[in-house]
């Protein structure tokens, strides 16, 4: 399936919708049978990039409640496909009436236009954020997978702009205590007055999340192309708004030599264990038992206020300043949208890897 | 197909083979009927990535000539399955006896004896650079196909750990005229110098590839989870030793406003042009007309001569220095490496992309 | 995407619902933009297949009113994907209680259990014939695109236990002029009496459902495994009732000679025609430009109100009577199932056949 | 991978080559780790199709010796790919120089010059059967891991023309004692001397594959499109000359009652058992642990020495009488072409199997 609205092998998900159609849902087929799922499991993680929530976001009003269609009987999940809907309430399509005639920097509005020759322009239509609220709730049935082998997953963020946490400051609790999604609270008040400002201004900001995973099992990914890192890296990138994917020590391994960047192992108490994970737990596309460590790069939103000049389709060049709701910042709710990718791609790969010797097929069968 | 030795949709390239074993090959399936093709272009860049070639790759010699085992007729591609195959010549199978026992650093080892229960650990078996044979042979057909619609790859040496190449001093034509492959000559003795003495420590180096596209069409790329960007982060971070993909402005764009990265249109005669390409040429996972942009970090190579700690399956903590012959770094035999994973997905892509509108359809059969 | 609920490879849908949970429905991927489409297209088709038309089909009333949740703006295709949902009105869930507690003869209760633990055992579930709505839904949009290339599909009943249809009787315009779907009126009277016996005793009959091509361009269907025959054949035998699947003379062929068999080419005004179409419309799985022809075996309605013997979950040896309202013949509702997924194939492989020339990719690219 | 090479989604086959190229091979992935293969069991296979061996099959001389190249250590399958390959010796293409020029009935000549513009036409290129020997040597290994699962095809000739076994003097053990691979020694004679005559004329003959099943697990085939019986007649309707599949009763059912065809359980010292087969072991597209049956329709060898009527590419009616070396019927040396893929899709749908509930995941995973 190569026309791009579904991910994954065994652990598929479909996504459907636009930002100002009737609606925006997904379809996950091959959800194992037998996992108790009901509709505040994943209600829970969609109410985290649920817009209108701070002043950090855009005060479009959505409750995005989720209604489970099919698939799961007496609680549980049937092993058939999972269908989720969630109803667009709050469109206001007329501002974005004017979008409809030219084209906004930074946007898909162009491409759009050359790929399919006409694009549906209200709110950005399948370009849009929203497009994400079924990736989410795909991840948040994924985690309850992941959650049944103890594989926990951390997200945050790590940076806006050049406010970066302090690794010893770091208190996970604190993730969801702040509306920028940062795990050390010492940024957030730096940040928030940053934020202020390029609202004011009518501008937005960008920055880095990073997403931890612990207690995977080794053995995960797939060699040579389905490498768990490569799996990794097209979810996330897949994202919207993200530039830039780094495992481990990522792009400063570039600057270091093989005597600093190697994790050397040793036993603990019989135990492999590593002194260091500059690798960021995956050698080889494989994962080595060891904590996996990924950031992404996020753009800034392209939507701004501040004038910027662009083309119509008329063939002109004009001045445009872009109205309507916007998150001044894409970073905090994108936080549960990586998660939601890599605990998507993690149960993938899992599944895959449970063929991957011929004692696992006979533990099963016979 | 989720095996891993598969990639790509309706051009796709299959690789085997193992480092110590008869000999690596490819079959590639999905390549259009009617391309002229001969051994000889594939050995063009199948010699880019040779060994033995400098002081900076290892001495192994494998004179690595590519043969045509099916696929084409007359010389020309017949659409049905290419299969290419390079034998080994130069294992030298005893210098690899000792890595049976114990687990290397950085390498994937201890990481297929998790998955798989055992490994071919003669050179790294399956998980040695030798797989990228089959890319490079699969990425020079894919090339051909570019040709014929004027695409142009060019991928070089951005930095050596520290030494980075000056965009004034760009000269295309001296890739591939100094062992690093940069495109600045002026880079050339300092990195020589910084390698020559990492190799008399027996250390290693690392670095980041550059990778630019000419001429892609505007529109390619699927929506959601098959962007451009994110095909394209797959198939690079699925080469060994990459550890972070970024697209245009990558990781920068985290510390840039809005305004900073919005790339902004206008008409230049009736043609639509960008001002900049902080985009890297990807809007919304489409292409966007302009040249595309990325970069990839490499580690240095894992396999060093210095001592250093690990682990035997016995259950020991030992010390290594690890013997054979081996690159002091990885970024200029890679260089040709990204590039062919570049041109099979951008391939892959422009062939998926022709079923986007009704008229293209109608156009090839009415 | 191995796990069963989706079918294509450019031109794809997954389907979801269960019998008697919210609704059924179906997400198309790669329908190409701008087809014109409106929920009528689909409609029409949809009631083709609607219960409580005639005696001879199921008197559960639904209107299987279909609703367009996304990929259609302005009245066209966006190429995005295409959400469609029918929602289930008239379940009579406590009809079906007691099959909770025991397997039915003919159906796939026992085996949904041996696969998944357990099973949504209302109305059959996911393996309850409303699962082929979203089927239906993705044939009519595939046969919109067959329509702009003129491809034209004719489906209908062939035979009904021993009563067959005589070509020369063949009127296409018959086929819905009659609950059961003949095109040879001269049988329908026959197959009422018949059918009206088989109710009276609470028994169910069998048939034989034919499905004709035309103007379907050469060249269509690829190589070795993914044969239009193939691939066909797999549409086909995945609806619920199909036991055998043939092409052209099919099993006739195992008892004729190569010269009775073979269809003899010649030019007639410079247009290569066939004399006879033994080989229906396919060799080496690729479409000649003749009619494709194909018919399937469809098995008698399982549900029946005879006494059977079968067992509980208990462990008990027990007879069953089944009640609730059932079909005493798919065969005729099975008709546009047929239809569509020989459409949704058919598109497929069209798409996928686009690629198979150079010339054809220089044709929509330079 | 959709270019009709590869078959498969977890244990693939990507076969490749001509029957007048190098030679012809196939690459295996998806084959799990730790299962003992050597080329001997890959050639006993190989070794019944063959050419050459009876006066029923072509005189065509080729030892088919197969050589593994890859994903074997030690004597063991390493979890990564298995690439075969069997070189082409007796080529003599001189035969057919002429058929460059016009195109034979029967044959796939005139659809791959449709497809794909030209073909290699030397013994009919790539839709030669020479192709089935990639499909042999994957199904020899896919019935390795069968038999680790004490899962047992069995497959032979039901019928040549009109001359059918006889259930009761079945003996399975006479398959491969007569070259028409009849498990019923009477049938042989009869059939020996019909085929005697259409050879003396010129002529060759159709006729009836089955294939069964014993030991398959019950709950193997996915719900919807991948059924079980849905991937098998995609399997052998791939086959080159099979024009019709039917599985259990297959087209029988179509003029039975349901109260005929359902098979009623009962508990047979606990063991659920079925008192009839007619659904073949397949309810809902899912095993139900009882024996798989399936019956294949092969045509007539199109290479026949009489007379026929045809085109050259010139634009001329003309007469040809097709010379080289011929299979009088393909039936025999086709049983285990039918066998191969029969065990690919069996080993490739126990694999996707093992993902259906979360209680299989937990027991390998903690």
């Amino acid at each position: 399936m190569a026309n791009g609205s579904s991910f994954g092998n065994l652990f598929t998900i479909t996504t459907w919708g636009e930002s100002h159609g009737k609606g925006v849902g997904v379809v996950i087929d091959g959800c194992p049978a037998g996992i108790s799922l009901c509709e505040e499991d994943i209600q829970i993680d969609l109410d985290k990039r649920k817009p209108g929530q701070s002043v950090f976001s855009t005060p479009r009003k959505e409750s995005d409640k989720v209604e489970i269609l099919s698939g799961v009987f007496d609680g549980k999940t049937t092993g058939t496909p999972i269908s989720l809907i969630v109803y667009n309430n709050n469109q206001q399509s007329k501002d974005y009436s004017d979008i409809a005639k030219h084209y906004r920097p930074g946007h898909a509005d162009l491409t759009y236009d050359y790929k399919y020759g006409f694009r549906d322009y209200r709110g950005g239509g399948r370009s849009s954020g929203r497009e994400t609220i079924g990736r989410v709730a795909g991840g948040a049935i994924a985690k309850k997978i992941l959650k049944e082998l103890s594989v926990e997953i951390t997200t945050y963020t790590k940076s806006i702009d050049n406010i970066t946490i302090d690794e010893n400051l770091f208190d996970k609790n604190e993730i969801y205590n702040n509306p920028l999604c940062f795990p050390d609270k010492s940024c957030v008040k730096k940040a928030e007055n940053y934020l202020l400002n390029l609202i004011k201004e009518g501008n937005s900001a960008g920055g880095i999340i990073e997403c931890t995973v612990d207690n995977l099992p080794a053995g995960i990914g797939e060699p040579v192309f389905d490498r768990l890192d490569a799996m990794l890296s097209k979810a996330i990138m897949s994202i919207g708004s993200v530039k830039g994917i780094e495992i481990g020590n990522g792009f400063q391994v570039a600057s270091t030599t093989g005597l600093e960047n190697n994790d050397f192992y040793h036993y603990d108490n019989n135990k492999i264990v590593k002194e260091t994970n500059n690798a960021g737990g995956i050698l080889g596309g494989i994962s080595d038992g060891s904590k996996i460590i990924l950031r992404a790069a996020i753009k800034p939103t392209p939507s701004i206020k501040l004038t910027q000049q662009t083309i119509d389709k008329e063939g002109n060049n004009i001045d445009i300043n872009i109205k309507g709701r916007h998150d001044p910042i894409i970073v905090p709710r994108a936080v549960i949208v990586v998660e939601s990718m890599v605990a998507i791609t993690l149960v993938d790969m899992l599944l895959i890897n449970m063929t991957s010797k011929i004692e696992n097929i006979k533990t099963l069968y016979l």
